[in-house]
């Protein structure tokens, strides 16, 4: 028997969205940019799919750029930095994705400054603190919407208005990107009025296939590619379109979005059983109770990769802190210190994430198997 | 009755390679990254098709970086010139597809110098002319080896030779870049004995899923990526890897492997058939006789789009050059005029692009349509 809490590491992709992949490469074998009629039918279906997407997402056809994941929609916004004449300073969220937080050394290196912001307890970023260190130099702020440890959900409205209201006062355009490959399809997160510039999307986190996602860039923003390549995705992204992961993406985000609110209420009984359940064994929980209710960490009574071996063995997958990070164990430690939590809680810190297809018994297995580890 | 002669834009992906995206996808859910069972058992499987892919192709494991395609492959190898800190000099083809010829902007920007070099009438690029263009100054050179538009075929091992005598003239290392997707897998193609250092490979190009391909990247060749991100790939290609993609890429290249050599002759046969076919029709052939196989271009009755339609309606698909560049035909047709091709046949021109799975039949079918435009 198999328990699998690391939905937030990667998901398995639902038996329709296989089905849509199959049925999507069967049926349109074609590539969109070619004039042929099996290249109009492609790429008529591209769009559609664009459309589908973009409606289920309440935001524009022309806002959604494919990429090939989250990481590479974070790049193309970051990249974009590399043409700007003169170079400037980023924000950047100490919490931070590696996706995000790897791009420090080029940026340093091409001479750009790079300043950090904590985020409060509450998950929230503080609007003064973040005010004194958005100046004129500022040309992008990358802060993520869901935290991808710890759940922690950010205060993303009122960061876009401060935004905003410094780029009035600068006359120049600051990005607010947001990776959001954690909240998208799981939690309500309006696009639009979320006030964000630029959000990443990755498929497999939701039950979709690998290697596709997108960059949501709202309308307005322009940013360049270091090459436009097959001019493909308004020249932002080049590359034969992967049709028949597009259409599974899209079907995967169907599901996900259909009762929404209900998955996220099942999910919030669960983590809140989870929670309790902790708390009675003495773990200290480090998500706080607002944060995501699909991503729940705490402080196991062992070092984190001991737990996680422990658990492992008896077919419980649990994670020590982000899948991506596991190489890079200092710096996972480091992330947790700067929200705060005490080296030594940090070294033993777990991420269980949950899904909706998840139930009581399993939450109940996973903490008798935690309550057994000495 | 669809008769599809544009292998060279995409394949559609064959039935065993499907079910293999499909088994790998639900045998192998996990995050190759993540430390529990899973993870590993992800993680081996992920080596295992690593080499796999690369004995196939007679190189050696840590010579392959995953990718999501060909252009991602050529980008990253691109996108390390930007670590440098004083920009040089590059050499491109004049010949290359966007995906190459689309960094020049970015690159002249950045302060470097790009250098031209076009290829003589049978595909080669003139040793000395190159040598003259090749100074101290250059820091890559990015030669095709199969062109795919017009399928010449190019000497890369005299180019390999020249470039390691310029690097031990001027002792700094010089990236020898070949964008091979219209190579590998269909010709003879010893990547190790064809001193190319880093070269692109696509698997939708050989009845592979589209969003994967891989960077061959020469032992001891030492490129960096602008961002590691989530660390995979020996850090050069962040993202969580596309695992399920990456076993039908295997499977597709196995299958185009076996009986590599006679699959080219029956092409070789086919494409024979049809020069001889479109000769009689006295329509002027563009590609020479020692091209690829697998392409054919000539200059068609009438403006290309046109042909390509009036095809298109009776079921026959072909390509007015590169699909990817259709949107871009002042470029194609400027490209076809590098190679001496007049602007009247360039503007003309139709590519065949041909696959074991035709035979001679189709070949007739298609003569005989050609034969009937007005």
């Amino acid at each position: 028997m198999n328990l699998y809490f690391d939905y937030a590491a990667t998901t398995p992709m639902k038996k329709e969205v296989l089905d849509e992949y199959v049925s999507s490469a069967i049926s349109y074998p074609f590539n969109p940019s070619a004039v042929h009629e099996g290249g109009k039918m492609a790429k008529e279906k591209l769009e559609e799919e664009r459309t589908s997407i973009a409606g289920l997402l309440d935001v524009d056809d022309d806002e959604i750029i494919f990429t090939s994941g989250g990481s590479e929609a974070l790049s193309i916004v970051f990249d974009s930095l590399i043409w700007q004449k003169r170079p400037g300073a980023v924000v950047i969220g100490r919490l931070e994705h590696e996706a995000v937080s790897s791009y420090q050394s080029l940026l340093k290196e091409l001479g750009w400054e790079i300043r950090y912001i904590k985020a409060e307890r509450d998950g929230h970023y503080d609007i003064d603190k973040l005010s004194a260190i958005i100046d004129k130099s500022v040309r992008l702020v990358a802060i993520q919407s869901v935290n991808n440890v710890l759940g922690l959900i950010s205060n993303t409205r009122e960061i876009a208005e401060l935004i905003r209201k410094k780029e009035e006062e600068g006359k120049r355009k600051i990005i607010f990107l947001s990776d959001s490959v954690q909240a998208i399809g799981k939690l309500s997160f309006p696009l639009h009025s979320s006030g964000i510039d630029a959000a990443s999307f990755s498929a497999h986190k939701i039950g979709g296939p690998r290697g596709t996602g997108f960059l949501y860039l709202k309308k307005g923003v322009s940013i360049r590619a270091l090459a436009g390549q097959g001019g493909q995705e308004i020249n932002l992204r080049g590359g034969t379109e992967n049709l028949m992961a597009i259409s599974a993406m899209r079907k995967a985000l169907e599901i996900s979005l259909s009762d929404r609110t209900g998955k996220e209420e099942k999910v919030k009984k669960l983590n809140m059983r989870l929670r309790d359940g902790l708390a009675r064994l003495g773990l200290k929980l480090l998500s706080p109770e607002n944060a995501s209710p699909f991503i729940l960490s705490f402080s196991s009574p062992l070092p984190s990769e001991v737990t996680v071996r422990i658990l492992s063995g008896k077919g419980i997958y649990v994670s020590a802190g982000s899948a991506c990070s596991n190489n890079k164990k200092g710096e996972a430690v480091e992330i947790l210190r700067s929200y705060g939590v005490k080296e030594n809680d940090a070294i033993k810190a777990i991420r269980v994430s949950l899904s909706e297809e998840h139930d009581a018994e399993d939450i109940d297995i996973l903490l008798k198997e935690i309550g057994d580890i000495r």
